[in-house]
């Protein structure tokens, strides 16, 4: 977005109907009218969480805009998978700066359609304004499940098995890669290791397929967004309840062990950076070997990374020997 | 939104709970949770748009800021009205810009739980983020419809009477009073006038009651935003269709006639100005009195304001004289 505007650009109308129209689900009538219908399946409640991104805040200028379409898309279907919820559409609001080209546009509209396409969720409106500063991306999604059977994030119990999704901490590692501070670990860091990390950070991949597991197995669950420290302590704010988490337990991918081997002070940055969007539950201690088979079998690993204890303090990450990881913060705050 | 932020502020999570929580609909279990439920009544969609405003762009930094909350309420609102559909609720994404104040915010949040409360739509959702510019606050409302029965924007046929409710051009001239250009008529302008047109651009008033009367009798709508003129090109774009309207029935306040007056050139203001949230509509004859009978008895007045003609031109505004009213532009675009 950096280029200077070309003098003519399409009008909002005009835009919707090259970059977005080809993206309109079934009830958005090609986006030409000023609303779209949606109906449940029968038997069903619909899902419904929005989220959005800002360009410098939540994404770095720079990223390509295909990623930057995923990512926003990805971010919102993370929630609606946590909550045990399929896809079912998505509404765009688009803040576009002045200086917005048709290249940025064009490359954005082409992931927002693979995304879509990936996800099984279609468009079905929005608005495109200026945002007279960065650029925003904020997102509608809708998703549906069984009547009263969205999945909670507040209603662990004490006793309960702690489960994660996945790999915790590569987003955050690609963040740092990215965001101009060179650290140290990351000119050592081999260049596989940097690819996967970036990836994770560009690409979040929302675990749409654990959804059905997750209503079947959990009594309590959320995504991963703003750090595991930081989400777990919010999912078990209020009613007398903490966590006690091994941190050994905490699964890493191979490329966040290798920067961890160069650095091990990253512990910090993978524990609290987010960006994660792996799903955080708490699973009843009978159920948790069934949800762990299941969700294997859909291709996602699961790790128990602790257990729900009694108690008001803020959850514990505890190392090999006994002792406890202090936090200086325990979530990253764009706000 | 001028003065400097105190040292300390709530966080995201504290700023929910404290403002936006007591606005919480059914189904969004006090905002602690990630996603809201929502299933329509039975036989009935859901009926989903989305509408954002910009600081500086929809509307004036200085507006007061429960003013700002009523006002993007209630342009989404207006399309759930125009569509034949009664609201059920709100997601709402708030970017604050860094110098935001929680004197700012405690106004927003008493118009919002003002607006949601006059209008019967509750709060089921959102974000707040950090904006790195001017404010933007982005709304996606849900309204209901018996199945199948969404009023349609593109479905008027020849022969129809288009018809508009209430009066157009107030919010036109009340920006127009307000953005600094100090017009000459402005000057010379009733206080009681200049009240009326200012309210009339600060706080829409979305056509709700009309809702039922438009699903009954009407075979096209779609609420007047960007300006009677380019609102109804865009109703009837494509299959042939144009319009003949008779300029002298365009319905008008006092203050507008009070204005007009002044300066007859205002005219071009009225009909293309926008920020009206009228509704415009295509009646077939033989359902007209009833429409307009029915509308009446719920205390919305409508004008018939002419006819859908044959034809690839753009709508034409005749004058008393049968001279046509030329357009330099046809609607106002934020974009």
């Amino acid at each position: 977005m950096k280029t200077n505007p070309p003098a003519s650009r399409p009008t909002e109308d005009g835009l919707i109907a090259r970059y977005f129209a080809p993206l309109a689900g079934h009830g958005a009538d090609g986006l030409r009218d000023d609303a779209a219908t949606l109906a449940p399946s029968p038997g069903c409640d619909l899902v419904l969480t929005a989220d959005a991104i800002v360009e410098g805040v939540h994404y770095l200028p720079d990223d390509p805009p295909a990623s930057i379409a995923r990512k926003v898309l990805g971010v919102n279907l993370s929630d609606i998978a946590a909550k045990g919820a399929t896809p079912r559409g998505f509404l765009l609001t688009l803040a576009l700066p002045d200086d917005w080209t048709e290249d940025w546009l064009a490359g954005f509209a082409t992931g927002l359609s693979e995304a879509a396409m990936a996800f099984g969720c279609p468009l079905l409106g929005g608005d495109t304004v200026r945002s007279a500063g960065p650029a925003l991306i904020g997102v509608t999604a809708i998703g549906e499940v069984s009547h009263g059977g969205m999945v909670r994030r507040m209603t662990a119990e004490i006793g309960d098995i702690l489960c994660v999704s996945g790999t915790i901490g590569d987003a955050a590692l690609g963040l740092r890669l990215l965001d101009g501070s060179m650290p140290k670990w990351g000119e050592h860091l081999g260049s596989a290791a940097r690819g996967v990390l970036i990836d994770r950070y560009r690409h979040p991949s929302p675990r749409i397929s654990l959804a059905r597991s997750l209503r079947r197995h959990v009594r309590a669950a959320m995504d991963v967004s703003d750090g595991l420290a930081g989400d777990l302590t919010k999912m078990l704010a209020g009613g007398g309840r903490s966590a006690e988490i091994i941190l050994s337990n905490v699964p890493l991918s191979d490329s966040a062990r290798e920067a961890l081997a160069l650095d091990p002070g990253l512990i910090h940055t993978i524990v609290t950076g987010g960006d994660d969007y792996e799903i955080l539950c708490a699973v009843a201690p009978n159920q948790v070997d069934a949800f762990i088979d299941e969700s294997l079998a859909v291709g996602i690993p699961l790790a128990r990374i602790g257990t729900v204890v009694a108690g008001d303090r803020a959850p514990v990450f505890r190392r090999p020997d006994g002792s406890e990881h202090a936090f200086t913060t325990r979530s990253f705050s764009h706000f």
